[in-house]
């Protein structure tokens, strides 16, 4: 039983943005030469979330649709009150409370199991880093774990 | 330390439908013989989520119409529209944008930890497999870890 | 590789209600003298959730309203309609069908690889205990697996 740790790094270009890094795990599950446990794949970010699901553009496009709805960026946020607000402000400080929401309700990682060499995803599993707050640079630990 | 696979099939008969499936996670955990770890529960769809919550009729009925509020059935997604869509196109293919928005926002997988050889479940916790999508047959893995 | 475990308690106070268990969770993978692998924080609870995310109290008031928008406490659950409900039924039973789907949203578990003996969090990512129910004792339980 061993761990294998890969950081990778990708650069956002919009707001949302589903951004398809499963060729990416895939490599990393592939080096670490781990033929049956679990990897996982995690964000470092509190608005970049990791989730499966297809990759079909109209999808991606009702899903953006669909976090929308449930934290619209027009909603007031406290955490975008910077007449108020006096922590955790820095100089390059954006409103992305919709966006801390959506995080939320999403999550910062899932995992895969491994048998036989092989993530185990079926026909439409894709995996996503979701960009959620304004482009950047983001990165995403993919940790493998068994033998 | 040693990884152990079980894949399990669910035949889900309508939607949404909450199925506990806790006893046969149970069983896997049992038949792997490890005492101590963690049980990752996985399901291979991208409409069919993996959730712990309490196994209570009503309460089952509720988050249905808690799903159905999130992501409504009525709304428009163009991964419905089969006038514009172009990929992923298959024979029985079925208006399921919905499914796909309420299963972005439950996930594909629960991780359970294992002490003494039992899942460390609080009194209420089951796990379900939650169709979302037209009933079918469903697979998930349990993929043991641990010693 | 080994597997170490840890039940922390917390005390919630209100609801809903962030509790940051961050240094708890770190003392607890410092304690295990596990230096590469992951941890796994895992809540015993069908309403008391666990998430990553920020801690700036402006934006935890906005992620308590954002939940109270998704799952209004204000809606009709028939979990909560003791005069038709049967299951699950005991003492001191109070209507918290709101926080059930809250639960069902945020997930029970977050999990954290381990790098060089250290959680790779991200700058600003801090590990909340939700509490979406009524105050009370509530059990965590971290296990670390790795070498």
């Amino acid at each position: 039983m061993r761990a294998f740790t890969k950081r990778l790094n990708f650069e956002s270009t919009r707001a949302p943005e589903f951004i398809d890094i499963t060729d990416e795990v895939v490599r990393a599950v592939g080096e670490s030469e781990i033929s049956s446990g679990v990897a996982v794949i995690f964000s470092r970010h509190t608005t970049a979330a990791i989730k499966i699901n297809e990759n079909e553009p109209l999808l991606l496009k009702d899903m953006e649709h669909f976090l929308e709805r449930c934290a619209s960026k027009q909603t007031y946020y406290g955490h975008n009150d910077f007449a108020i607000r006096t922590v955790h402000m820095h100089e390059d400080e954006c409103p992305n409370g919709h966006a801390h929401c959506q995080h939320l309700m999403l999550g910062s990682s899932e995992m895969v199991p491994i048998m036989d060499g092989e993530l185990v995803f079926g026909k439409w599993q894709r995996v996503f880093l979701i960009e959620l707050d304004i482009p950047r640079e983001r990165e995403v630990i993919v940790q493998v774990m068994g033998e």
